[in-house]
């Protein structure tokens, strides 16, 4: 049994590790940490946890208690990995996390984007950056991983056949994102709201979003060179998904745009090229760990759409954490990520 | 492994027994009925079961097809299992019926309601109520069983523990039930649509609902005498859930009515009585196969209420529908029931 | 023009007023005040205002500023109107009071529900209920009304014409009450989060609600004597609506209910008696001051149930409030609340 | 008093042009029809009409009856308006048609998309193209309107200003399009349910849709040259509202993106050119005519974004043709088109 702790387990992505985590033969979740909450058992906190996690409390952060972990997640807003990662990769304990501490590979380029100094860039370079699909090899080695962002997510696994077959001018993409509210997390904000968000369809931070620069660091990995990015975030009324619509500009013309997807994914487990013609729906994948694609070419033109959705909260972030958990502990890559999405 | 069949495969309890059964250890379900979708893969209608049944199709209703399993599940409109039980109990399949025609007793009750004859009266006398809290001995031996509806769960549940401790008057029953949109099917109604049922609520059959009867029969039973039940549902813009509300007369000075519910229910897997002054959602058992209780006395007057949750899709009918076979087949009850709740 | 200022501006029903005032030809509104927003126009914070109130921003509460209008709106929490509400009278500015700081007649009784000394005993004698059905002639002649409650509303206009006839049996009431989210107010908490409140339905406030007393009070006052009500508030996933299901035990056997109602009903604006069997929807009264009610009697027992809609929002707080400017002003009823609710 | 009939108003757009012009002060409704609904009161099947039009009733398309009114909606399928407008023009009466009957100049494009033969091409060269922003003066003397399309309005009046500017490439727009479910009509559609539409986000007909002949059409006549337009509209879970998220490639530098769409709208009444850096919210258009705009350049690049909102079914539909009305009656442009949206 791999002993795990989870780092600031209140929020949506703290309670949908322990949901997951229920159903997963190997883990033992032995430590859950809030400050705000400690002393509260999460099945008070969280009903639909009633009878599964029924001793398990919320529990003020600490090495020692952290430390006797083979892993920690953090489930945390970003610097607190900064604080902690470094404390418990020394006692050994793997770390793994979804907040976006180790995401950028560039330290100016975080600091101006998170408004504060990087607290451990002496960690960087060890950090692996989550994503299976690109860097499976490295993360099955890896103490200290990253997960990638909901939007990366779902942007990067969209793009990544089209730029690697280099079918796509890298200069002029374009992402248009829209996700469920709890893409914008548990805190009470008046625009997140049931009588504000509910019955209503609208972007936001059209002029810049924190995932703009890790998307672009993805797809110029991937690209090897350049890429301009335009990534336009939009808000659903839904609970949980992301839909992202992709344009790219052909650069040549493709032999076979499906078969190269289908190729390009053949062998993963979480994602599925659906037929040609098909618009994948986000409740396809709601608690799920599947990214659906699919890839059209409208009026056999220069232009090709990639339709791709995933559940913010499984693939986009906690169903991700523990695919990565399965690959750096040598487990199927599926345990605990086995269950259909709940549909309808 | 158990090999099931499940006639009327494309409806919600039809794909929810896919869902479920799809994480089932023991079950394999080997034959899906359609009329209308013969040939069609089920992964194919419904895309969250992509990955999990690849090769499963819809097929036409065939007697030797499905006399072939050791159980099978009809989620079918009232009149087909009538139609059919009876030649796959001859062949030594069981059947559990998710349909409303072997529910009540009283067969010209049963015509009134449901404005036909009634097509099985000689398989009425074995056929076994499948409320595993009340009839779960019975359950274990019988070849047939009528699965409960989904109101009628929420509401025995609920009002059950009172009547048997005579605590009530059962003359002055009340149910205020809430229902989510799938408890109307996946028929295209007019009413149903998200543009007319959205945004809105509304009481529907406040003079006589079809589940009133079979609410009457388990709660008198149970009584030992005659019950009067006022019962009034309502439609809720959400897609699964039923909220029951009961409000019951005193007839004695309670002891400890937690302590009653507590007791009462102190073994059973799939009921949960919350702490005192709980207000159980329904959110709290979404996907999932649990009843959630609580009852209140306001004001400590002479009415006591009770609030009664399940999913009206899985404790309501699928999941309800499993934990009969896993007692029909001497399996642990919840085999296939165990993860938690979608929640949020 | 009859002018008017709101105070406390930036809740639901304070742009609720304003969005309902745009259309009112006699009144025009001059001031509106909110200290945290003191200066912010009130067509950025809502800008479905822009284009109707373009001058208009919000300011300190200020007394010289009210005092110079006719009438003064209090779309308040408790306590702010007993602060203000005897100046601005003194300066012969009448007051229309949203919120519950005169509806209740008994001191003690207020203190206790609302946890604080009661402000202004000595303007309690000349407060006049706004629920024009009940108090039209007083409400003409008031300088100071107490609009009443959302739920209060909603309940005393279904139970009414059956208490005035004496035909239910005043000890046993039971108002099952479900609301939309703008109930609980713009405030961010996070039970009323999209991701919280969505897709999920639950009780609150089973033991004890503060509209209780004023429902009471109410009702008390038309029947002539005690009354007793069991009240149990729930929530329901939608921004706005109201749906009281009423139960009453019949104490003697009715003529023809349907008749009562219309009768009672018949020449009253803004409350609509359906036809025999209706089942009201919350929608055919989104946006709109009408309050839709059926009445039914399910199986011809003993048990009366009455179904009653509106827009909490509307007949529930601040179209309500505008119908009582329009009688205190000697204006047409209905000004500035003719338009029909937005369906679908 | 200005005597209209509609034709064909059961659907969403029906009852929507008889929820505007119950508020319209020259207008009056005399006649409705439908062939499924005939005799049916409207405010039978509309319950929020009830007290707004309480005789009139449905009744069999007639063209001596429609001929008698001084203008028809057509808020029917396509084909319908083809059969009728003819006789109507020839008895005086002024058509105007909700439908796609004569939104296209190009026959054969016409039939292409539609599937079957233009029925009255020879009234095509007198319709006018009801989009008052860029026809206001034809349609002022139109006896034949074509309502625009709903997509093709939030569209249209979010590229104008930087195609007639020539600030764009027209050989790379991209329309990313969301609306709401009232999109798909009132037609019973299992696709259209709450249950399968709600909580999830799906894009349809990335292949090609009928609203993509029509808004190259408009766009091209603007820039008086070809137009290449990639246009992916997607199903958003809510009942009213489109989303237009549209990109341009900038081919010259901008002097000042903001100042240029204020320009070029300083003097229409119904679209509204947000402050530079807002995201319009299609809640704020809920109920009400207008299209609300804001320009972006993310990251001063390349790439410009424009956001416009509509309500579907007012600016997208009943509102825009009530518009036309007031225009080719001379009347004051927004008549019965004053209330502001509801919101919340």
């Amino acid at each position: 049994m791999i002993k795990v702790g989870i780092v600031g387990g209140t929020g949506y992505t703290g309670v949908e590790l322990l949901r997951l985590l229920a159903q997963h033969p190997d883990v033992s979740v032995e430590a859950i940490t809030s400050r705000s909450e400690a002393g509260v058992k999460v099945a008070e906190m969280y009903p639909n946890l009633r009878g599964h996690y029924d001793s398990l409390a919320f529990s003020e952060p600490d090495a020692a208690l952290l430390g006797d972990m083979d892993a920690v997640f953090f489930a945390t807003p970003h610097g607190v990995a900064h604080a902690l990662a470094g404390d418990l990769l020394a006692r050994g304990t793997r770390v793994i996390d979804l907040s976006a501490d180790f995401r950028l590979r560039d330290i100016p380029e975080w600091e101006a984007w998170y408004g504060q100094p990087h607290g451990a860039p002496e960690l960087l370079k060890e950090a692996v950056y989550g994503l299976p699909e690109v860097h499976r090899d490295a993360i099955k080695n890896a103490r200290l991983v990253a997960v990638p962002g909901c939007y990366p997510t779902a942007v990067q696994l969209g793009f990544l056949p089209l730029l690697q077959a280099d079918m796509i001018d890298p200069g002029q993409l374009i992402a248009d994102c829209k996700t469920g509210v709890t893409g914008a997390g548990r805190g009470a904000k008046v625009g997140s709201l049931l009588a504000e968000a509910s019955e209503s369809f609208k972007a936001y931070a059209a002029n810049g979003h924190r995932h703009l620069p890790e998307i672009r660091q993805g797809l110029a990995e991937a690209y090897k060179g350049d890429i301009n990015l335009t990534f336009v975030p939009h808000l659903t009324p839904m609970i949980r998904g992301i839909h992202a619509t992709l344009y790219g500009q052909l650069t040549a013309e493709p032999d076979d745009l499906q078969a190269l997807f289908e190729t390009y994914y053949a062998n993963e487990p979480f994602v599925d090229v659906m037929p040609a013609g098909s618009h994948p729906e986000t409740r396809s994948v709601k608690g799920n760990n599947t990214c659906r694609l699919a890839v059209h070419r409208p009026g056999n033109g220069n232009t090709v759409v990639v339709l791709s959705v995933i559940d913010n909260l499984v693939k986009g972030a906690s169903g991700q954490a523990i695919q990565n958990l399965n690959l750096m502990f040598g487990l199927d890559e599926n345990l605990g990520l086995k269950a259909p999405a709940l549909m309808p």
